[in-house]
């Protein structure tokens, strides 16, 4: 006793080498974080909030399961970036076995392109003189980039940018197989697939059909089958490509909600899920194969907000409102560590808590974790990711992508 | 016409000193518009969509008026930065006749007092350590700033850090005359009011209220009757303090919906409203003192989007998505321009576009302008805003505390 009493006085300072916790500046923080240099027990009472956090252990465990599952299922992994928007995360997927990253956008793809992500697939088409430009810039800088396409004028457009630049490009036929853009199936899509087929400068890499009315159908079941009735035609599309004596080797889909639906279907060779490194209360609610609650993957991601005004005993205000969390969801958001407590929108900047139920006392200073409505427009909100583990800060991760729809 | 057709020749290069249109690559349109210079004929054609675009003629005449109606008042105008969090309209606003400009957070008002902005109004109680650092230094960098409290530990809390730096904080009672943060009106907010009469390093500036509740209320006359009962009590509250021997001079409220209700009620001296800039469909749909539409002020905010695919011919779909608009309200985007067609949310990235009766053909590539369901929040989704007229871009003003809740 007397001899580690010893040993702990002697090795007291400086603190933060022990492990110990000191209070640190608001300048300091700043400073250990933007440089990525966190040193000792910066905990996540001293983020200045609302702020995104990112709990580590869930985030690794959800990537390796979802490694894993591609693995065994042998079929590619390519992650949607739009979920996260960050070139660390997609590069922190690369080294677990991904193939590269999605990008909702031009701007998105180009984003990861600069932090050095390659692999990248643009899901949307790219339309107009400028971004054709732009385009062409991102096949230079990585030329395994395959980008949509779903009509044959931007299939001719992309053709003559090609040829003056001299380079060829990747396409996947963008396939209508759910509600929202893409070429008809079948025929429509065989012609577009022959249109590429004559053209110099551009390759047909394979076919891109997200079913984004499959993904967030409730029950396993029903989900399944309308998956199955989604993603059929595209399987049978690539066939009939084939058929037809063009190569079509290449089929990507699938969603956080059908990944181990879709990669029981033949014909539909990689799969790119976003939400499941981070889980939301949306996804928690479609259901999962052995339970009412969606739980394959943690919920790793949470809003930590600040108390800031209690003007009565049922209620209780914090910092995070409309601009804090996402909206498009029917409900609001949900806290991780308080029972029979309600938010309510409160506003840009706040949110009202009914805590008349609270299973704790909440006062003003209280530091209080938000599961998300709808992960994808909550990460777009803000401008880092935190990483924490348990109560520990380890750094913070830029979303650079945030905002960049164009 | 022979003579004019040479003059014509004759100067026809360069093109853009004649105001001929001509096409710009991606590099010189972003190159002109991050530097400010933009020269010549540089139209909506040219930005990268999505875009958040302001009409500038709307804009102004939309500040000319508030700003007449506050001196014909005789109420000061503070206009809320929460709504724009761009330095550059609060300075337009200030020289128009604005005092200042109001922040929601901290951190806006970091980002106006950095780029030249004073006259400052934080509106959310300042808790917690390093948010008092920050405010000690805002309070050094520009000493009018006032910050609001409805606790009294928070006045002792902030009393000892402007003792420390030997500085003295103006403070604002923050009242809770709606459904949100503050102090009880009457005696709690007097105790308040005593309480900050008695430290030494404060200074009671006056009274914060805002009424949340009052600036939506449907129908002119039924907004009037709700905000009355609403504002009445921080009147009488302001009185109650002043007899009892303590300086408040001023009394800050109102909003775009009750801005001229509230400037008829005695003893109101400042109105703090912020949408009135931009409008948006949310206040279009309350109800002006003179019909259904409140048109008090003009719609100068829109979203820009192209068509990106058109599957089949009852739906085409834009790039503006869950990301590109604000989704709180239960209505969706409205296309400016375009009867009869219905905007569908169609994720992150999408806008299903119903055109099946639609005033005119809707075409890939087509670029078409939204008003938003709520402006804030939807202006939080962007980094620049495009200045326009009628057809010309006159260039970008950075949205420098985009995505600054803290």
């Amino acid at each position: 006793m007397q001899r580690r009493h010893f040993v702990g006085t002697l090795f007291a300072a400086p603190a933060v080498l022990k492990g110990a916790k000191r209070s640190f500046s608001y300048a300091e923080v700043e400073r250990m974080l933007v440089t990525g240099e966190v040193r000792g027990r910066l905990t996540k009472d001293e983020i200045a909030s609302p702020a995104l956090l990112l709990d580590m252990d869930a985030f690794e465990a959800n990537v390796a399961k979802m490694a894993a599952h591609c693995k065994q299922q042998q079929r590619a992994l390519r992650p949607h970036g739009k979920t996260h928007k960050c070139p660390d995360i997609a590069k922190a997927m690369i080294r677990a076995g991904a193939v590269g990253a999605c990008g909702a956008k031009l701007g998105e793809a180009e984003v990861f392109a600069a932090n050095g992500v390659s692999g990248l697939l643009v899901t949307t088409a790219v339309i107009g003189k400028h971004k054709i430009e732009r385009a062409i810039d991102l096949a230079r800088k990585q030329p395994d980039t395959i980008f949509s396409v779903d009509n044959a004028q931007n299939v001719n457009d992309l053709d003559e940018a090609a040829g003056a630049a001299r380079i060829r490009l990747n396409l996947a036929i963008d396939l209508f197989v759910s509600n929202r853009t893409g070429i008809i199936p079948g025929e429509p899509a065989l012609a577009l697939a022959q249109h590429i087929d004559r053209k110099k400068h551009l390759r047909l890499h394979g076919i891109q059909a997200y079913a984004g009315g499959a993904s967030h159908v409730t029950g396993f079941e029903a989900r399944q089958r309308r998956s199955l009735a989604d993603m059929t035609p595209a399987v049978e599309t690539r066939r009939l490509i084939e058929k037809n004596g063009i190569s079509c080797p290449w089929l990507s889909g699938g969603s956080t909600g059908t990944y181990n639906i879709d990669s029981e279907i033949d014909g539909i060779t990689e799969l790119q899920p976003g939400s499941f490194i981070f889980m939301d209360i949306d996804y928690n609610r479609i259901g999962g194969k052995s339970g009412p609650v969606y739980q394959d993957f943690q919920n790793s991601l949470t809003v930590l907000t600040t108390v800031v005004s209690k003007p009565n005993d049922r209620q209780a205000v914090v910092d995070g409102g409309l601009k804090a969390f996402s909206t498009d969801k029917p409900f609001p958001p949900v806290a991780k560590d308080i029972e029979g407590m309600i938010y309510h929108w409160g506003g840009d900047e706040h949110g009202r808590l009914d805590v008349s139920n609270a299973s704790r006392e909440v006062k003003i200073g209280d530091r209080i974790e938000f599961m998300v409505p709808h992960c994808d427009p909550s990460v777009n909100l803000y401008d880092r990711i935190y990483r924490v583990r348990g109560d520990q800060v380890e750094g913070v991760w830029r979303i650079a992508a945030r905002g960049v729809s164009q």
